[in-house]
């Protein structure tokens, strides 16, 4: 195939306002993004927020995952913590559930989960915490894919996914730049993050396109994506947002 | 009717264990009752927990009930706190739907609502938040049950619950001292709570064959009833909730 | 003594961002004020945001109070909850802790203690409440005071203070219309708060310099006065706060 | 110095209920120890349970030492969780605070502090975490020790205390095997645990005694001990708590 084209999604973590603590610009973004990846509680929302998400979402028909965590409010989800596999395969249900209450009660469902943060980084390190997330989603609904990171090892994680029933949406950062080998620069380098707007948009059209994102090396990586993950917290998040939007 | 054979069931508070804290002896007492009442994390449990306790609940053939509270772990959902209505609907949905998530993981499902402690007590006596939560149980699911007390006004409130399309579980406390008007004794008062449990499996005998309770005053309480509350906390619950058994 | 001059100082919550969450503009506003109610984790606030605000608060000079609440992160301690006197007391004293111990690890100290949202309006209400909290102060520190809404009743509550070796310090909301006899207009009421901040401006001069404010129908209410409250979570509480900054 | 006469004391976790849940036999265990580890609410205990606990150790006389941990009370304080330093720093500091306000309002104060659980590990394996923690001490109350675990590192372990201007106390684990250079045998292994409370109890006489632990094989360890850490929550603790007490 040639590109990506009509493939690829904007997806954005929204609906991580906490009580009377708000976060991000969600009515703004709601109506340019194409997934809204939902807060259950655990590393922020509430139940107000939830109900209120749920129904933003639908207003816009952007299609709903559920974004679970860590149970960690003061560290919104970002510290990776020592849990048990049952834990693990617990909390994604649990939240999963809560998430679902709120769309079945709008008449909506949740399609995808994509997991936040910390747990996020060590499902795509531990092969026992991607299957505990897996053997969550599976036993709740066949029918919720699971968004995971593209990398060079795609096909080893489908195969994995396909034994629980489970499809996978593959999710590349446009803003980050790789290695040749596919991998994601690490954080710990200068230049992990690409700060220049044009260039990210140049990116996801090049990639939409031909196909390709250019390692930092310039080498071709010809990488699967379903979506790329654009960020609502940001001051100009919406005007990037909206480029990206007609970029694609 | 003569009575109300075949009908009364033993409702009972389980899965309130809280991480490491354990409380009460679910293990010991599942197989005697036919109604468990789940706590979903609000006031106790958590997602392992919750996990384990509808295990348990499907093993014995228990009917499962979601038991949803304020969000107060530390004071165990005992202490009224001063909602709006979109948040008791909210957290309602949110609890039913985190245990709903274990039940369907395992092929079952819940089967009624039993709001806890403090929200228990603001739903009998606050009509906007009896409405609240039968439009919280109506929205997810109208085949969910809603336990209530029985007073004399349960046609009021099956009038009402019909208007959200969900149908009332009428409990009666058996521990608990009448007055003639079918009111509860006030805690306040010394004779509110009955502590021989001889003469509580009485009052159950009598409810069943007889279809009536005795009110302080010894008037006879034709009181509807389909299940009686009883406790796994104390010392002796296993052995007074066999008696119980036998005498139904 | 004629008017209050000297005396009254501008008081504001402060330090009630929670992890990631922020909000308020406490380094732009901290300069402009004189005490900083600091959150204390219970309503809002944590660990490390404690330290920051004790330090950013020693920065300029302004004396620091405690700001202890119900426990109710999510709905920002202003739901009332139904508390024992002991837990009262033991949450006032948890709190009260916690802040001083960021004050003694910088050098400094807490000054005193004002209560947050539904527990300051308990306070006001409930006698008991009231008294738990001095005896909460009181067994901690008797240098730290108590800060109270000025009212017709501050003999009384001066009386009842001294009994457990607590100053007072009266506080006035500049920005509510107060009734004939000294109490607020109920916020049921569309006049209960005054929006015109010039408005507002001139009554604190006004009780500045001759002593009073002026009820809902133009009595002088001669009201003792320390503190003033103001807000730094709107949009233009600066430019407001700069205001009444030289006003005074 | 023959033997560790006069100085060993022994140490117990108290203090851990949570709410309603109750935790060990503190009242029972209290007059048998000298020093106890009082929860701060982050993995146990409550601002109620906290005031209640300062009471009983004041009651035996008995040496109060903060106990905080991580900010996990669903994992009871047992999963590691990657905290930056300040968050570290600070969370010591919140805890250290809150106990310290029990102990000041009942006239008595925190002698020592023993991290709890995760967080006592990841002292014991990465020097800074443990300087996060002595800052955090040294900057509150230089008075206050820090309690380690005894290895045959304890030489530069006081060199870095002292440089924050803190003492340590030493502390040994009877019921664990040792190896021959003083670590203790993973708990991966086998025979990590001692389960034989006899041979337990003979370990503490000989280290009272002599001043050395057997190794697994049966080589003298020579070991700083202050104090040995006891539990309080199985079945029998009450009456092998007695019978250490009988041996020192």
């Amino acid at each position: 195939m040639q590109g990506n084209e009509m493939n690829i999604k904007l997806n954005c973590d929204m609906g991580e306002s906490f009580g009377i603590w708000k976060m991000g610009q969600d009515k703004e973004i709601m109506p340019f993004i194409d997934m809204a990846n939902l807060a259950c509680g655990y590393h922020a929302s509430d139940a107000v927020t939830m109900n209120r998400s749920v129904a933003l979402a639908k207003e816009y028909n952007v299609t709903i995952g559920a974004h679970p965590s860590y149970q960690d409010l003061v560290g919104f989800g970002r510290r990776s913590m020592l849990c048990s596999l049952e834990e693990i395969k617990s909390i994604v249900l649990y939240q999963l559930g809560a998430l679902s209450a709120f769309c079945k009660s709008q008449g909506t469902t949740i399609s995808y989960v994509k997991p936040h943060g910390a747990l996020y980084n060590d499902m795509m390190k531990d092969e026992n915490i991607y299957k505990a997330i897996l053997n969550a989603i599976s036993s709740f609904d066949k029918n919720i894919k699971l968004m995971v990171l593209s990398t060079p090892n795609n096909e080893a994680a489908k195969h994995t996914a396909l034994l629980y029933g489970i499809n996978l949406i593959f999710e590349v950062f446009a803003d980050r730049n790789y290695n040749d080998d596919g991998t994601l620069v690490s954080r710990a380098q200068p230049n992990a993050v690409i700060k220049d707007e044009l260039e990210v948009a140049q990116r996801i059209m090049n990639l939409k396109e031909r196909g390709y994102l250019e390692s930092v090396n310039k080498e071709k990586l010809f990488i699967e994506v379903n979506t790329i993950c654009v960020h609502g917290d940001n001051q100009n998040a919406l005007e990037f947002i909206k480029l990206l939007r007609k970029a694609l």
